[in-house]
């Protein structure tokens, strides 16, 4: 049995939380937060603290809490014994204070609170200084997923910054297709079939062998003719700039 | 029973005769293709002719080929009646021959040519000239799928356009990402449920609603260290021109 202690209750926590509560060989013996209220809201099933100097025992402490907090909330931990991990794609380890072992557990996936998402198939990419505690880190992910990679630090900051494009980047081409059609009296919910066949094509095959469009095709009469569609500035310098982009990729002169 | 005619034998057109074949109330009376042995590798379930003055009488004539290639193709037909349709996005209604009755049929999805796909689930975008042929092409459309919807040629033409920013510039996006994780050496793949949870979540959120992220907070320390992270000068270019476009979408000074 794993006892843990997660620190926090925002979006991470609650879903950490959840997982843990269906997973076996795991115990959480403690949930700190800054405010009863929130801690409430918890529900009965968990022990609670608003007082970083009233942590019980565990094995593994889990900072589930923001960027800007994790080193100095680490600093007040005065803990005897247990291992300190951090939630972070973007924070490196040595962020931790040196007074504790320390690690990092950083489940890469984006986060909603109304939104139920399956920890199983969710990537969770661990660090540590020592073997034992890659083990019973490697243990306690393996507790709540199918996939535990580790990683050094460099590399998850990488990861977390390829999350961004693959993630915020991509939202936001949804986000500016979505304008578009209501600029044009069109419904944007007529592309959710292409943007859901668009994200699992790339289970099959790599984006780069996915890529269609006039852009792979180099297709300059249907590039110059879209770019005179959009009406706005930003729109025409967003397009002008990713069809470049892409046919750059496909080796096409400019 | 509706009697259609495919001409065309690309990605489209086979997508097409997969959907039809297992059509209630849809007969395929002939495929048109330029080539025998194009024609002889859908097998022998379809009767099929290299000579546009061979074709079958039928209700509808449904144009699958290149944009490029409608306007010359639709002249060449000598019908005595039919209707002929076109199944481009980008491509008006008015690129038709006039000698014939013709109207639209865009099924909006991307084909590859070896995934399946689900016809019941993807919008199929009609125009016609007139009342009855409207009928009919709303009839076919739904015999294969549940998503029919009438558009004129504007209107279709910027849905088109959407649709590459929602397919081709996200595929892009996963492109960049995979680009960056293999000069960091981390797995691509480890981004996989963070892609479809992303694509799965703007069925229940607008993608306004769903943005997150540092362009999203506002988060300058952030967005400036990312920045600098990344080693190409495209990379970077992007970076910076959509993070000023998630700002400036919420309000943000830039």
């Amino acid at each position: 049995m794993i006892r843990i202690v997660i620190l926090g209750t925002g979006n991470v926590a609650k879903h950490l939380l959840g997982a843990f509560k269906k997973a076996k060989d795991v115990e959480v013996v403690q949930v700190y937060g800054r405010k009863n209220s929130v801690l409430e809201s918890l529900g009965s099933d968990y022990q609670t603290t608003t007082e970083v100097s009233s942590l019980k025992q565990a094995d593994i402490y889990i900072l589930a809490i923001s960027d800007d907090a994790i080193s100095e909330v680490s600093k007040q931990l005065d803990l005897k014994a247990g291992l300190v991990v951090h939630t972070s794609g973007s924070v490196p380890l040595a962020a931790l204070s040196k007074k504790t072992k320390r690690g990092v557990f950083y489940p890469l996936q984006t986060f909603s609170l109304d939104r139920k998402v399956d920890f199983a198939e969710i990537p969770i990419c661990i660090e540590s200084e020592n073997e034992a505690d890659t083990g019973i880190l490697k243990q306690l992910a393996s507790a709540i997923s199918k996939k535990v990679e580790y990683m050094d630090s460099d590399q998850r900051k990488a990861l977390h910054l390829a999350a961004v494009m693959a993630n915020n980047f991509t939202n936001h081409m949804y986000y500016l297709s979505s304008e578009f059609c209501s600029q044009n009296n069109v419904p944007f919910s007529l592309l959710h079939p292409l943007i859901q066949e668009t994200a699992k094509k790339i289970e099959d095959l790599s984006p780069y062998d996915a890529q269609t469009g006039p852009g792979r095709r180099n297709d300059r009469g249907t590039l110059k003719k879209q770019k005179a569609q959009l009406k706005s500035k930003r729109h025409k310098k967003i397009y002008s700039l990713l069809s470049k982009s892409i046919r750059k990729t496909y080796g096409k002169k400019l």
